[in-house]
């Protein structure tokens, strides 16, 4: 294999690309982390629970001490998107970033993650930023005293209507099922809580406004009416993975999208290994700790590729 | 299904079947944790300096913060052992401790780990105590300004070297291979340490001593000799799943001894999951960060289980 400056390129840095880059660090693996956001969707995470032994956290704390981790190694985390990602004539790889750099590599570990899944309703783009948001702790502070809707029923959608009800003066909770499908911690406590409405059943149709989002349309009524007020409209309905970049240069996909994952952290591309949300790994629960330990996982089985 | 005490029962109280009880108790899972020694092998690590943004913390610290994480959702940790699990008439189990109770449940999380493996020469049962011991953390504070073996080459056996060198005189570090296998950064810190002297492609034969241990034979010459003396040995070469319990009823097992779990932790017995070093899972790379992504997959398919 020809010299390249890095040994090891981790493409994404939330928790699986930062756990990994820690592994590879111990191991002595010469590597650069490129990520557009450290931490990833941790960021707009309001309240871990279920990180061992830390009772309870915010998501932006977690990612500043997890970044701190990695550059005690002195590793670098390049604030950089890639652009494109090419297979060389030596077995290596070169990236190119949106910057117009190019950075050349033995072996990568895609942990880009996901995005947010789109409601797919007329005014959800019309009025992005303009009342529609994916992020409750990001955008939960412009809402203050106001009505807002919070559109899903997993542990992402409950937690965010939980965090907003501290906030705003009313969230109201749509759910297409009969049923919450978050952790019951989440749900008995948005039960619980007077400030949460939690319509179930029921689908949002339109988001509707001007310069800025008024109201919504239902697909069922509520409280008499078809269409509720709201200033703000939190969509959280899950995630998609990221899977452009890998796609293009062949990596297999599973039927929903997501990259397919050997025992290793391998994918059908050699010198390709991918780790987190992104993968079909750990039987796709999306979790920070399962994250985590999947870029351990594939940091384990860079190091032994490198050996040889 | 009957009514049991239990929804679950999580055999095993180190980082899986903790983390699995922190999920399983936010899932709102009826559970109880039995384990002889909450933190399993975890208590026994000097250091840990890769659990994701902590750089550094002690196996017995970051234990406590576990333990208290699972005590906070009002959880019981059984200190007991378990004799035998018994399939009951109602597609549950029943538990029988050491103790005489038992416990009765309808899902297992089974995630006791390994157990140190044991070099197999003569004088290691002998003096089992009296020289010889598994734990270095446990056992290193006896032979201060005395000289001591490990024997070992991976990440733990490098780790227990390094931890003993702040202690005792000399630590003799034995390995039948010609290079360590741990990761660079111990094997760098254990070459570079005055007190740590690497014996390389040699194993011990024979541990000698009447009342103590006294010296070590080897297959190979070191400085002219074939015997050295210490005063203490301290065996680090690895771990065997500790599989009899489930064995007899059952769950099936590799080539190798560990539980084959599927990808959402459950094994080939319905009613029973399992997670950590104790599986084939996260290609059997045995670290605090899989254990307890494990223990979170196999407590979200119980959660999915215990709905049917």
């Amino acid at each position: 294999m020809s010299k390249k400056k890095y040994d090891l390129i981790i493409i994404g840095a939330g928790p699986a690309g930062m756990m990994a880059s820690i592994y590879a660090s111990r191991y002595g693996i010469k590597h650069l982390v490129i990520g557009g956001i450290p931490g990833g969707l941790v960021t707009q995470t309001h309240k871990i629970g279920n990180w061992l032994g830390t009772e309870s956290i915010s998501g932006m704390e977690f990612v500043q001490k997890a970044e701190q981790h990695v550059k005690s190694y002195q590793t670098e985390i390049l604030n950089n998107l890639v652009k494109k990602i090419k297979k060389d004539k030596s077995s290596g790889f070169e990236i190119f970033l949106e910057n117009q750099e190019k950075k050349e590599t033995k072996a990568i570990i895609f942990a880009v993650g996901t995005k947010h899944r789109c409601l797919e309703v007329p005014g959800e783009k019309e009025l992005l930023g303009k009342g529609v948001s994916y992020c409750a702790t990001c955008d939960g502070f412009f809402y203050r005293n106001k009505t807002v809707a919070v559109i899903g029923g997993s542990d992402s959608a409950v937690s965010a209507a939980l965090y907003l009800a501290d906030i705003v003066q009313e969230v109201y909770l749509i759910y297409r099922k009969e049923k919450l499908r978050a952790e019951n911690f989440w749900v008995e406590a948005a039960e619980k809580n007077p400030k949460i409405k939690i319509i179930y059943q029921t689908k949002v149709k339109k988001i509707i406004g001007e310069s800025k989002v008024e109201s919504l349309e239902l697909d069922n009524q509520f409280e008499n009416l078809t269409q509720i007020k709201v200033e703000g409209v939190f969509i959280e309905i899950g995630a998609v993975p990221a899977v452009e970049l890998v796609e293009e240069i062949g990596v297999e996909l599973d039927d929903e999208g997501y990259i397919k994952i050997n025992s290793d952290g391998s994918t059908n591309i050699s010198g390709i290994w991918s780790a987190g949300d992104i993968t079909t790994g750990s039987n796709k629960f999306k979790q920070i700790i399962t994250a985590s330990a999947e870029g351990a996982v594939a940091a384990q089985s860079v190091q032994k590729f490198l050996k040889k």
